[in-house]
């Protein structure tokens, strides 16, 4: 079959064994396949990703032929051993990219084994497939895996409704965050980034305070609205100090390059919390002190649960996580090489489909 | 009255003018007062310390004198006007330390408006005042402070009796965090230190297992522990990865030089909390794909609440923390400058108390 490889840290399309289910396994076609921020970095940055990689559940040799993509939608082809065929052939599918090798779990997409989602088919596993209701378009199922990621970074912060966010970076990740916390009702939702075309996928899902960096503080921007009650009166002033109450803040980090974490630090009141949601693959440097003198928190987090993505696909499809704006662009196998390159400017795109039936 | 002067980075004996009791405050006698780590940083690193002590509370000008001292016990000799006087003169007295000067906080000890307890006589605020139980060595109370840290690191982690703890550096917040964590019956309690005298003060405090760090990981010497359920029998696997179950660690940051983060974060595994209680002055390097690949998460601590304080000169006198073992020498204000280069060795002392009234 024809597929997207990633060899000598380059794209090429080749031919390549066409993927056979083991037992529990099915063969499904790929329909549609996001390309993520981690693809773009194990390009890139194949070493440093391979070192680290085997932590994060994505073991491979990156002097083999890998074929990537973890974010899809496919379609049931055939069943292997061993299943119970409860979904008829032709039902559309996502998955939690995962499969068992030799009772060892394989990440889809960051393999030397098994095919992800920049190839025609894959195999998935049986009890992991999750139906795509009828009626939501293939595109918006594919985009599962990465809203997912923002959710379980909102989960992890377990925020109560009194709790300010600030999304640094509006990305892919970021937009995710912010549709996870729009989902919940929590907010005001304040978010920044450089980038005219993220400010404005950014108020497309609802953020409600929008930040250009270069223009203005989002610390400061996020303040002024710390300062105030939900019911929109200024806070009690502290009898101790003099200043005024705070409402808390929890503060995402989408960015994933070195020195945001202590530009937020910086930034920051006493008690934020903040999610570090973006993947700096650069050691980074801090200010401990900035830390303990604020009693700032930091809580990394990384993928996200079974159960919240099988959520998110059901919020998806109850429209309470919108994707149809984060969608920019789609390519065949062919076009993934100048995806990656188009993807590294934020003017122009924020997610772009790999459809690889196209060519 | 005589003091210990920080005075160009410099600890000289000299006379500074005696306080007087503002309203709302009264005039004690040193009794005796703890030499904190704090201090010996203010005074190595002065500039560092001034840069970022405001965001602590602690704005003072290293240009001029400073009586240092924030962890005392007293004795009360006299009130100032608009005082309620119910403790009769010469009770003894612990305080949380804090002056209010023109409706702002100013923290007693580093200062340069009022002498803190290196010196033979200090002004306190009377609704701050503690007295300290009949039959509690002055001694002990005086550890007030210092144990109400580590009290206070551990209410900040949240613990449950799952959850087993790791102390790094077993200097006296390594210590108090020790204290307040048996005195909670959590544990068993892992701590590591490289001095054996260190080592030896973490047993006498009850620590479960002590760890000499150029021997022995002090995460492998927890992981085994965390693979043992609370009755001592193997933890299942987790049917996934195929890896044994773990109780959940919380690893205390007691030693506040560069690097030690990084290496938390390596020996962690996944889920681990971090609580960072060592006060590190200079920037560190972290790896945030470690703290992603485990999903870490980092508190920083600062301080006690009133409530903790009070709470931690209660629990010395019951005798639920222990402070005797951790007294290891006393002087007067001629002999500070020698005891805070004495303090630079680990083997030789853990608290020295000055006693102003000595000399």
């Amino acid at each position: 079959m024809k597929a997207a490889v990633m060899r000598n840290s380059q794209l090429v399309v080749d031919t390549v064994p066409d993927p056979i289910p083991g037992p529990g396994e099915v063969l499904v076609k790929t329909l549609a396949c996001g390309i993520c921020g981690s693809d773009l970095h194990a390009l890139k940055h194949s070493h440093e990703f391979v070192q680290s990689a085997p932590q994060m559940g994505a073991a491979m040799d990156i002097e083999r032929d890998v074929v990537m993509g973890h974010e899809f939608c496919a379609e049931v082809l055939d069943y292997g051993p061993e299943t119970s065929r409860q979904l008829s052939v032709g039902s559309r599918v996502c998955s939690f990219p995962i499969l068992l090798r030799d009772d060892a779990p394989v990440t889809i997409g960051y393999s030397n084994d098994i095919p992800g989602g920049y190839a025609e088919q894959m195999v998935l596993m049986e009890p992991l497939l999750l139906p795509v209701p009828n009626g939501l378009a293939t595109e918006s199922a594919a985009l599962t895996e990465p809203m997912a990621v923002g959710l379980h970074a909102v989960e992890m912060a377990r925020m109560t409704q009194d709790d300010i966010p600030l999304v640094i970076g509006c990305g892919p990740i970021g937009l995710a965050v912010i549709n996870a916390l729009k989902s919940k009702g929590i907010g005001p939702v304040v978010a920044a980034d450089y980038s005219a075309r993220r400010r404005k996928l950014a108020e497309l899902l609802g953020a409600d305070v929008i930040i250009d960096p270069a223009v203005t503080s989002p610390y400061s921007s996020w303040l002024e609205l710390a300062q105030l009650s939900r019911q929109g009166e200024h806070l009690p002033l502290n009898p101790l100090t003099g200043q005024p109450e705070l409402r808390p803040g929890v503060f995402f980090e989408c960015v994933g390059i070195p020195g945001i974490i202590d530009q937020m630090m910086v930034g920051a009141e006493r008690g934020c919390r903040f999610v570090i949601v973006g993947v700096c693959m650069q050691p980074d440097e801090i200010r401990p002190l900035m830390g303990i003198s604020k009693e700032l928190s930091l809580q990394f987090v990384l993928g996200y649960t079974p159960e919240e993505f099988a959520q998110t696909l059901h919020m998806i499809a109850e429209g309470e996580i919108l994707t149809a704006p984060l969608i920019t662009g789609s390519v065949g196998v062919s076009g993934v090489a100048q995806a990656f390159e188009d993807l590294e400017s934020p003017e122009q795109h924020a997610k772009i489909l790999v459809e690889p039936w196209r060519d």
